[in-house]
């Protein structure tokens, strides 16, 4: 199957407003600018900020590769409007660089970080976690398939700049499947040159998609599509192998545990080879959708 | 069986050393003087950093329970000497608070770490990864009974301050088992209170055990006992429930990946009851001996 001609336009669109947001005016002494993608959402998107985070703490190191990145959203960003961020250089070794940066819109963080940079030279490669078995890519519908009440919509008139294809429903767009385990596939609509640490930012900004959902489809008090409302508290993201996002990858979730009001999924990025390429994990606050107005 | 009253004099004597290194002095603005263990190891041991990071920052909250912690190991520290710790208050929300901590020695950070805390309602409860099914901790030995090379007598003469129950041995006291996930029971030597706090920073300190060994024991370098040499680089758990430590906790580890010189291994806590209480991440440096001498 392929991606209808005017979402594809759409997938365009989204990926240079994207590119765009990763784009850093340097203010001196470690402090960067860039201005957040325009309202796709009604607050910023947390995987944009992981992505800016990445891309902020790269720019103040030499050379080393993204090793993993772990985060706290601490309050929603106004999209479309400027960002600043602060990078702390905690550590540089000779193989190995640590930050810690701060996303902030005025006086207000938005995302603590700390993330680290390893030249990891080539060695032995065991993947702990195999792909599940799964239909490929062009064997399946695109997200936006999936989409039949008009609530979302949304998910077809400003989609994430990805091509997505999955074999069966997310929980908020209809019956989840009974499977513990739920899989996409994903990648970036058009080439975007080979820029590793571009590469590894779009991921990282795609692995915040559908956390969430492992919680949701878990959860015992889902009632039926938007029954449950949720909110992204954190973000790990550890890169195994070096990323070509242009190319189709494999993002299974699933649950870890629900407690109260939190849950705890975690995400396996491999790519058509079926090599680990990143491992996620994100908690959730989890809620029925009424006492969150309550 | 039980632990032999030489070696429990050990542990006890060890869990005090402990508890005293967790005791706060406060210098005002939220920096916080704490005494490092005595040398059990040649350096800081990584979990206690991670505990002393936690109770700093819960020093500057109110009430709300632990929810999270990430750090990254960036130096290592002197045993038995002081340590200044420094909190960023993130921000305090309603129900939730983050935290930055640094762990340094004189102008040398040794830990950069992350933290949140949430007033969690009691809830609904699901455990997406169960306990495995292994010997209860009265029918295993004691870890220090695995030690059979002189090499190894650090285990038995400076033991982690914990009673700890295995039923095979760890990759680097011997030949490991050929399964791919390992578990030990854990809990305190003693009674310690009730301080909800104490008990998740002591299973936090206790996380950072044998988490390595996942790396070890998959390794396809690996050529015997002490054929490879390990640094913990990154820690990340999340309480999923409160924790009585003085209790038998079942902490299971596997491999996520190994890929050049690192290797991601997941650790899940379980209480007797069967019960998720903490999920673990860490990632470690892991490389032959002799390229680590070289």
């Amino acid at each position: 199957m392929s991606v209808d001609d005017a979402l594809e336009q759409r997938l365009l669109y989204g990926l240079d407003r994207l590119l765009k947001a990763l784009e850093l005016e340097s203010l001196g002494d470690d402090h960067f600018g860039v201005v957040a993608e325009p309202g796709r959402f009604n607050r910023m998107f947390g995987g944009q900020m992981l992505a800016q985070a990445l891309v902020a703490a790269a720019a103040t190191v030499d050379g080393k590769a993204p090793q993993s990145l772990h985060a706290y959203f601490v309050a929603g960003g106004e999209p479309g409007q400027p960002v600043k961020m602060t990078v702390d250089r905690v550590r540089d070794g000779r193989s190995m660089s640590t930050r810690r940066t701060t996303i902030a819109q005025g006086d207000r963080t938005l995302l603590s970080a700390i993330s680290s940079f390893h030249a990891n030279p080539e060695g032995p490669e065991v993947d702990g976690w195999p792909a599940p078995d799964v239909p490929g890519p062009d064997e399946l519908p695109a997200l936006q398939d999936w989409v039949v009440d008009p609530r979302d919509r949304f998910w077809v008139d400003h989609p994430p700049p990805l091509d997505i294809r999955m074999g069966e429903s997310l929980s908020f767009l209809g019956e989840p499947s009974k499977e513990a385990t739920r899989s996409h596939w994903m990648r970036l609509p058009r080439a975007v040159g080979d820029d590793p640490l571009l590469h590894a930012a779009l991921l990282t900004y795609a692995s915040d998609y559908f956390l969430m959902d492992a919680v949701f489809r878990a959860h015992p008090q889902r009632a039926g599509p938007h029954s449950l409302s949720g909110t992204s508290l954190d973000h790990a993201i550890w890169f195994h192998r070096p990323v070509r996002f242009d190319q189709w990858h494999l993002h299974t979730q699933d649950l870890v545990a629900i407690s109260g009001h939190r849950g705890l999924a975690r995400g396996a990025v491999h790519d058509a080879g079926g090599h680990l390429v990143a491992t996620v994990m994100q908690e959730v606050l989890a809620r029925p959708a009424k006492e969150r107005a309550g």
